[in-house]
């Protein structure tokens, strides 16, 4: 029935069914899952546990590796199963919930979560659900398409329930490299020196004494919905491909430039997408989620090798890859998020990170989280981890949105999430605006000319005039005036023809 | 005339005055000089270049470790001699010329200045000026007070000029551990895995082809002026001090800590001189600077060794310190700052940091530098490089400011330095908000109860409960209100009595 893929035999004793699983759960548990965008999350278990509490009512706290597919968030919150929820989410549902303060959140650095568990800097896990595709002769787990925390929840959790996931083929094994830095005050460097170092084991040790159920599932990860470049997305590939062209031709970066990070989301991947047809060679990738375009690049031989911590594709990749995934296996590495979205390695390998941003200021301040400074998106993920520690710090975004209700940069970001010191770059399907080596005031320029939409370029030119003549300063702001585009979409709908004073 | 300084003899014909030295730059040149905190800062060519250009106008970009002494900042601004100035300031003429938009300036975090140097993403530097003690026989040089920068202007620099200190005692040498990680893409590890790691050497290399002039001064680093603890301080360093005894009570630390580090500013000076009558013991600090406090931790044997990138204290203690520098010297090491501020290092080592806010907010948002949002104050300095990676990230500040006219908690602060995500706990003398685990809007009531002056409560309490009412989200604000504060400020002249809608 599980095709051998408990080869520690004594183990089969602890197979339950989901359902089972659901009612080891007791009211306020922390629970941990597995689970990195959509790839390799608790399929069964999760959803069980939606169902019991529908009926059963209990709340606990949930953190995941990133966002959970299969609705799984939204299936939680309609339960009403969920006090605090961390460190991501994508869920229409879950947001909603969020929003309304029925559902706590803690928005997280990626790369953090695993070392706040760490520390004891949060209360301890009860349970963690742990997607496996087998279970080794010494009793550690083969993950399956992410590991996103799932290390961390081994070793830190009091129980563990894994679910076997009999899906994914079992050539995935080797593709995952799990390494701890151990513990505090005696932890160690983590020794990654290229992007495609291997430093650690290929499974996750778990405690046998800690598993308390096995449960086996054959669900697929749910498929990830990249949308096409379009017009917009294209020029801005376009922009940072003839800015890398420009830096080669500077012998600022070789052709195979520095190892890339991209966020996730159709501007990002239409960026990747745009390396396909350039003159870029030998290029490596040190990022956290590993898209349909890194595998595009993989085929075409312009990505020597792709580290990150899942691979989240659409369906059609999912088969392709996974029909033959030794074609992959030594040009691909899976590590845990906290090792993906280590600040000491993305600083060491000198990373270009390229991420998406929902509203940039002008002087370079990024929002990625938080419409109109009050209502959660997705999260921060790791565009943080990245962007502060890169050797490039790009943003991208489309110059409006909503049509062109919405100005995408505006006087102040209403939530700051990245601030100017760690954003070296802003682009648009407008232009690139490049603030390497400018103050805040030169930056301004900058961004007015470059990125913002015609639309709306002469009331922010205004802006920073007024705010340079009137109240002067570093960062020259009309504090009263800062947020009017913003209130004026809330009262008008859109952010033009704002009255100025 | 040197006292056998110049251990490098062919050297000695490079000697020139600081007049001399001044006339070697030029219009629009790249100039970078030592100095961190006033300590260890060019003294004479830095001053003599100001002189020179107030009869013969020339404009450069300056940049140091962090604060120069002396009053040269001052003396720079006011001969219009700086373009632009990164990556901190202290001095109030040179913060009135910048907030004025006569100076441009790059408030950087200070640990990666050399990072983007080394990364091409900014303009090569024509002359550097670094003070040293000693040029010895390989021609390398013995810096004096501070590491700062000097390392990676010496090896990036087209020209040196060296200031020869006489002032400062040999019993100096041994004190420096000099490291670089190396080039992309073939950039090593940081191998620190305690506070006191010995990685480096004990001087800068320099190609003795660079060097252009070798200027003899005997000034001494401007005395840091720290003001003593006072009622608010030392209740702030008190609630520090209960904290830290009741995660030790918890078994989360032990009496030892974890390697502390301490910002500048009174407060800091406080928290510091509080641990000195407290039961822990066998501390450690990896910081940035070493203050009055730390040698008075040292002297008590309450510290074990201290580490940072400068010495910066008041005259009585340098005057003490450096007649038997050998008593502190293998307790005591000074780094380049890219290291000492490394994220990687912060991480391993789980540094708690401790630094100052000119304001926070409900969520826990930190303004550590503009003041209304605009006005800058003196830079963030190495607050974030520390806040991002440590293992608590502590922001201190008093309640209020300017008698009460200013509450430092606001409903949003005027700009973002330290995000939410990077602020563990929040001290002001009315209390600790342990944030740790909490979600935004839990954040907020913790905050609201432990850290605002009552004078503010009540309206704070109100922004709050209409925010979470009428607007909601993950971080409920009213945007056309969150700066009503700071418009009030600047109309009345205080915060206090808002009117509320
Ligand atoms: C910022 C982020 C939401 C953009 O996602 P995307 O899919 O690339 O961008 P889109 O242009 O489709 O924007 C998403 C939505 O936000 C809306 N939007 C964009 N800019 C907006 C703005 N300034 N104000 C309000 N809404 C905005 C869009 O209209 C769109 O709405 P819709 O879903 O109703 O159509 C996404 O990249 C993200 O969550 N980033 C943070 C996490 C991260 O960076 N991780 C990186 C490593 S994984
Ligand atoms: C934030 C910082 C300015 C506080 O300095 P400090 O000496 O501890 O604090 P003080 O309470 O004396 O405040 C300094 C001034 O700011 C004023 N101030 C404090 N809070 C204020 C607020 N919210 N709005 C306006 N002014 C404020 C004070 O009144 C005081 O003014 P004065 O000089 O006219 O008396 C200082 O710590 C700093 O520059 N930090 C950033 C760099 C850093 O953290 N480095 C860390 C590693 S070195």
């Amino acid at each position: 029935m599980y095709e051998n893929r408990i080869r520690k035999t004594e183990l089969e004793q602890l197979i339950i069914t989901a359902e089972e699983a659901a009612m080891l759960f007791k009211d306020k548990m922390v629970v941990a899952s597995s689970g990195f965008t959509k790839a390799g999350d608790s399929k069964a278990v999760l959803m069980a546990l939606a169902e019991r509490a529908k009926i059963d009512p209990l709340k606990v706290t949930l953190m995941t590796g990133a966002s959970l597919g299969q609705g799984t968030d939204g299936a939680l919150a309609e339960a009403d199963a969920l006090s605090l929820r961390l460190p991501f989410q994508v869920d229409p549902i879950m947001r909603k919930a969020i929003n309304k303060g029925e559902v706590f959140f803690i928005d997280q650095h990626l790369g953090e979560t695993a070392n706040l568990l760490r520390a004891n800097n949060f209360p301890k896990i009860d349970i963690a659900i742990l997607e496996a595709c087998l279970i080794a002769e010494d009793g550690s787990i083969i993950p399956t398409t992410s590991v996103g925390n799932s290390a961390s929840f081994a070793a830190l959790a009091e129980k563990v329930i894994i679910e076997l996931n009999l899906s994914v083929p079992l050539s995935i094994r080797g593709v995952h490299d799990i390494f701890s830095t151990g513990e505090y005050p005696t932890r160690r460097a983590i020794p990654i020196t290229k992007a495609n170092s291997v430093i650690g084991t290929d499974s996750i040790a778990i405690n046998p004494d800690k598993i308390v159920g096995i449960v086996i599932t054959q669900k697929t990860d749910s498929p990830a919905e990249i949308e096409a470049p379009d017009a917009a997305t294209t020029a801005i590939a376009n922009h940072l491909i003839g800015f890398f062209n420009r830096e080669v031709a500077k012998g600022n970066l070789t052709k195979s430039l520095l190892p890339l990070q991209a966020g996730i989301g159709k501007v990002a991947n239409a960026v990747l997408t745009g390396f396909t047809h350039s003159d870029f060679e030998d290029l490596t990738m040190y990022s956290e989620v590993l898209q349909d375009s890194t595998f595009d690049l993989l085929d075409s031989g312009k990505l020597l090798f792709a580290s990150g911590s899942s691979i989240t594709v659409s369906q059609d990749y999912y088969d392709r890859i996974f029909a033959d995934f030794d074609k992959y296996k030594d040009r691909v590495i899976l590590r845990p998020q906290d090792i993906s979205n280590a600040a000491e390695v993305i600083r060491r390998l000198g990373i270009i990170a390229i991420n998406t941003a929902l509203e940039c200021d002008i002087y370079g301040n990024v929002n990625s989280t938080h419409v109109s400074g009050t209502h959660m998106m997705n999260g921060i993920g790791g565009s943080g981890d990245f962007a502060r520690n890169s050797y490039l710090s790009i943003f991208v975004t489309t110059s409006v949105a909503k049509g062109d209700k919405i100005s995408c940069i505006v006087p102040m970001v209403s939530h700051v999430d990245h601030c100017e010191h760690d954003v070296d770059i802003i682009v648009t399907e407008r232009g690139l605006a490049d603030l390497r080596g400018l103050a805040p005031r030169q930056r301004a320029q900058v961004i007015i000319d470059k990125c913002v939409h015609p639309e709306y370029q002469e009331e922010m030119q205004s802006y920073f005039d007024r705010a340079c003549a009137e109240r002067g300063g570093q960062t020259p702001h009309i504090l009263e005036e800062a947020f009017s585009w913003h209130t004026s979409l809330r009262e008008t709908g859109s952010m033009k023809k704002t009255v100025m004073v």
